[in-house]
C-alpha cells in the first residue's frame, strides 16, 4: 500500500495499458500496408494539432492512444511497411521489440559492468557469438585481444574508430594536446557522410579527409589510395586512418578491403571497415565474400538495426586491440571507481563510446538471435537478395530502363535511361501514390532510383506490385 | 497470408508474446523490492551460463524469458528498486515504458523531417512545453532563435555544446582545418567527467580544459574564472567554452550561474549550463532557483531519463542560437536531399547532433507529461525533496554523522566522522546487505557517501528503513 498521494501508474494498470498497446502494435502490424508509405502531411500539421502548452493536470492513458492514432498516425512514414524500399531498412521483429520493451522495463543503466552485471555480459557473450556467425576473424573476440561492443549508429561507431586511430598516431598525445592539423584520413567518394562529420568532430577537420576516387563499380581505387598516402607523406602530414565500405550507401559497392589492408598493414595505418547494413549478409555462407580482407581490419561495424530484424538502435562495433580504444576514451572520475573496475577482471562499456549512460541493448539482440536461430536470419536474408535479384532481371528485361550499378546484394540502382527529370518525376508520383517509398541518389553526375529490399515483410507480392506500379508510372509519365 | 515459408513472429503471436512480457514487467515491478539491489554475481557468472555459439535453430520464446528470469536476473543491479539510492537516479514509469514500447513498435527512423515527420514535430513541440514549465528563457523555444533536441546523454550534449563553441570561436574554421591547440575551456573542478572526454574528443586536448576551484559549497568560483581567461588570453590562448553545472555530480552544488555568465557575455565565451539531474526540480516553482542565470546561457542541459520519470535514452539538449549548432554539426549528402529539407520549413534533427539515424523518443516524454500532468511531476519531486531534507535532519541529529556539502534537493552528501576506512565499510556491508545501494564520492579529499533520493517507487517507507539500515550498521561496526 503506498502511503502517500501518488500520481504513478500502478503494476495493474501498466499491465493493462500495456496489453492495449501491444494490441495496437499488433495490429498495427497487421494493417500497415493500407497507409500510404510516405506520410503526406505538410510541415506544421502535426504540431498544429497540439495544445499550446503541456497539461497541468494528468490525462487519461486511453486519450493519449486514441492521439497518436488521431494526431501521429498520419505523420507516420511508415519505415515497418513491407512497402518500403527507401534509404536503407531498418527491420524490426516481435522478438527485437519485445527485448526492447523488456529493457525499458528492467530500466538498468549498463555504464559500468557493477551497475548491472547481466547487461555488460550478456553483450559481450552475443557480440561473441556474431563472430564466427558472421565470418569475422578471431581477433574480434572478447577472449583475443579485440572485442565488441553496441553502440546507437555506425556513425558513432565510426568516430569512435577515427579518435583511437588518431590517439594510435599520435601515442595519446592528441588526447592531452588536442589536434594540430597534420593528421590524415582517407576514404572514397561513396563513403557514407558520418565519415566526414567525424573528421569535423574530432578536430581533425574534414579538409583533411582524402576522397579517393572509385572504379566504374563505385569502389574505392586502391592504388589511388597509395599515391595520395604517399603524396601526404611527402607534404609532411600524417596519414593515420582509413575508412574503407562494405556495401556503400548509394550504390551498395564493396571497397577492395584486401588491397586496402596491405597498403594500410604497410604504412601503420588504421583500417575501419564500414558495413552497416551490408554485414549482415555475411550470415550466409554464399554471401560471406563480402568480408574478404576484414581480417586485416583495425575495427569493423554493422547494424543489426539495418538488416537483421532488430529495431532500432543496435549498432555492433568491433576491435582488433581494445586498448587503443580503452585508452582513448576512458576518463575515470572518483565516483564511478568501484572494486569490479579496479581488479581489471570486467569489462566497462562506458569506456567503449562517447556516452557514459547506456542501455540494455543486448537483450533485442539475444531475443532476435535465439527466436530466428542462425537458419531463421539466413532464410530471410537470402529471400531479400533472391528478390533484389529478380528485380535486377525485370530492369535488365525492360529497355526504357537500365541498372546503374552493380547489383550483388539486396539494393538495386535503376534509372530510366531518358534523363534526370523523368526519373525525378517518376521518383515522385510513385512516393506521392502511397504505394511504394524509394529514394535517389546521384551516380556519375546522374540521377538513380535506389529500390532496397529489406523490410522485415517484404515479399514477392510486394516487390512484384512495386515493379508494376513503376512500369504503370512511367507509361503515365511517356504518354503525358 | 504469407507467401513464402517465414520465420517472423506473426502479429498474433506477437500479441500474445507481448502480454506475456508486460505481465512480466508488472510483476517485476511488483515484487522489485524482493531482490537484493546491487547484484551479488561475480564476474563471469552470467557468460558462464550461456552457450558458447547462436543457436542453429530458432527457439521457442518461452524459453528465452525463463532464461532471463534464470540467468539475467541475478545479475541486475535494480535501478528500478525503490531502495536504489547510488549515484544519479534513472527513474522509469509505467507512461515511459509504453511510450518506448510504441516507439520500438512504429519503427521510424527521425533523421530527417520527412522520414517521419511526426518524430520531428511532437519532439520539437514537447521540448517547447518544457521551456516554460522550468522557467528556461523564450530564446530556448523553436519559434526564437533556438530549440530543443533529444539527445541520448548530457555527456553527447555538452559535446555538441563543445563543438558548436568551438565552430562559433574559429569562425568554423577548425571544421574544416581541425584544431591547433589554442582553444581554452573552463569548468570546475567538480564538474562531471563528460566535458573532459569531451574535450578528448573535439580535438580541443584534455590539457585545454582549465579545472577551476570551487568554494566551500563545492560551487565554482568565479572570480577565479576571470583570473584565468585573462591569463590565457595573456599566453595568447583562445578562451572559448564554460561549463557550469547545476547539480554537480558528486555533491548536488549548483555554480553561480549569473556571475559566470556575465563573465562569458563579456569576453565573448559560450556557456553551457548542465542541469542532468537537477534540472527537473525546476517544475516546482519553489526549486526554481536552480535556473537564476540561465537565461543568459548559450546552451542547456537536463535528463529526464534521471528524476523525471522517462526511462533511459531522453536527455533535453537546448540552445539559444540553432544555427551555430546546425552549421557545426550539417553534412548533405546527395541521399538525403528531400524537398522539405530544401525548403527551408522544417527541422532536420540529424543536424542536432553526433548521430544521423534516431529513434522517436519524444513519444515516452510526451507520454509521461500528459499521464502525469504537471501536477503529478511537481507532486514527486516535491516528495523526493522532502524525504532527502527529513534524511538530512537525520543525519544532523546523529553525532556520529556528518553532513559533507549543503543538501538542497535529492542528494544528501554524509559521512561517519569517525574517518575513510569506516565510511568505505558501512558503504560496503550495506551494499552487501542487499537492502539499498547507495554510492561514494570524495569531497576535500575525505571519502563521503551519497545518498540520492529520486526512484519513481521511493516512499518515506523506504528511506526511513534506509536510515535505519545505516544506524544498525554504524552500530556493529563500532562494535567490531
Amino acid at each position: 500500500m503506498p502511503d502517500t498521494k501518488s500520481f504513478h501508474m500502478s503494476p495493474e494498470e501498466f499491465r493493462r495499458q500495456g496489453h492495449a498497446v501491444v494490441d495496437w502494435i499488433a495490429d498495427y502490424m497487421s494493417r500497415v500496408e493500407s497507409f500510404p508509405v510516405l506520410s503526406r502531411v505538410q510541415p506544421g500539421e502535426v504540431r498544429s494539432q497540439l495544445p499550446a502548452s503541456a497539461p497541468q493536470k494528468g490525462e487519461a492513458f486511453e486519450q493519449v492512444i486514441a492521439d497518436v492514432e488521431r494526431v501521429i498516425l498520419p505523420g507516420i512514414t511508415h519505415w515497418q511497411s513491407p512497402n518500403f524500399f527507401a534509404y536503407f531498412p531498418a527491420n524490426a521483429s516481435g522478438p527485437a521489440i519485445l527485448g526492447d520493451l523488456l529493457s525499458s522495463g528492467l530500466g538498468v543503466q549498463g555504464m559500468l559492468w557493477s551497475t548491472s552485471p547481466a547487461c555488460t555480459e550478456l553483450e559481450t557473450h552475443v557480440l561473441d557469438w556474431l563472430v564466427p556467425a558472421l565470418g569475422l576473424p578471431e581477433k574480434f573476440l572478447s577472449s583475443s585481444t579485440g572485442g565488441g561492443v553496441i553502440q546507437d549508429t555506425a556513425s558513432s561507431a565510426s568516430l569512435c574508430a577515427l579518435l583511437a586511430a588518431r590517439e594510435r598516431a599520435t601515442h595519446f598525445v592528441s588526447n592531452r594536446r588536442g589536434c594540430d592539423g597534420k593528421l590524415v584520413a582517407y576514404c572514397s567518394t561513396q563513403t557514407h557522410s558520418s565519415v566526414e562529420k567525424a573528421m569535423k568532430i574530432s578536430g581533425m577537420g574534414s579538409d583533411n579527409l582524402r576522397l579517393i576516387d572509385v572504379d566504374q563499380s563505385f569502389a574505392m581505387r586502391p592504388e589511388l589510395l597509395a599515391r595520395q598516402i604517399a603524396a601526404d607523406k611527402k607534404s609532411s602530414l600524417i596519414p593515420c586512418f582509413v575508412c574503407a565500405t562494405i556495401g556503400t550507401t548509394s550504390s551498395c559497392a564493396i571497397d577492395p578491403v584486401r588491397e586496402i589492408a596491405r597498403i594500410c598493414r604497410d604504412r601503420d595505418l588504421w583500417l575501419h571497415v564500414d558495413s552497416a547494413m551490408s554485414g549482415t549478409a555475411a550470415l550466409c555462407p554464399e554471401f560471406r565474400f563480402v568480408h574478404d580482407g576484414v581480417e586485416f581490419a583495425d575495427s569493423y561495424t554493422f547494424n543489426p538495426h539495418k538488416w537483421m530484424f532488430t529495431n532500432f538502435d543496435c549498432n555492433c562495433f568491433y576491435v582488433a586491440d581494445r586498448k587503443h580504444l580503452i585508452q582513448t576514451l576512458s576518463v575515470l572520475p572518483e565516483y564511478l571507481r568501484n572494486q569490479a573496475t579496479e581488479s581489471g577482471a570486467v569489462i566497462d562499456y562506458r569506456d567503449w563510446h562517447i556516452q557514459l549512460g547506456r542501455r540494455f541493448r543486448s537483450l533485442k539482440l539475444w531475443f532476435v538471435i535465439r527466436h530466428y536461430g542462425i537458419e531463421g536470419l539466413q532464410h530471410h536474408i537470402r529471400e531479400h537478395v533472391r528478390l533484389a535479384q529478380q528485380f535486377v532481371a525485370w530492369v535488365r528485361a525492360d529497355s526504357r530502363f537500365e541498372l546503374a550499378a552493380p547489383a550483388k546484394l539486396n539494393l538495386v540502382c535503376f534509372r530510366l535511361r531518358s534523363g534526370d527529370q523523368a526519373n525525378q518525376k517518376l521518383m515522385d508520383r510513385l512516393n506521392a501514390s502511397g504505394d511504394l517509398y524509394l529514394t535517389h541518389t546521384k551516380l556519375d553526375g546522374k540521377l538513380i532510383l535506389r529500390f532496397c529490399i529489406g523490410q522485415t515483410n517484404t515479399e514477392a507480392r510486394h516487390v512484384e506490385r512495386a515493379w508494376q506500379r513503376i512500369q504503370q508510372e512511367t507509361a503515365l509519365l511517356e504518354n503525358s
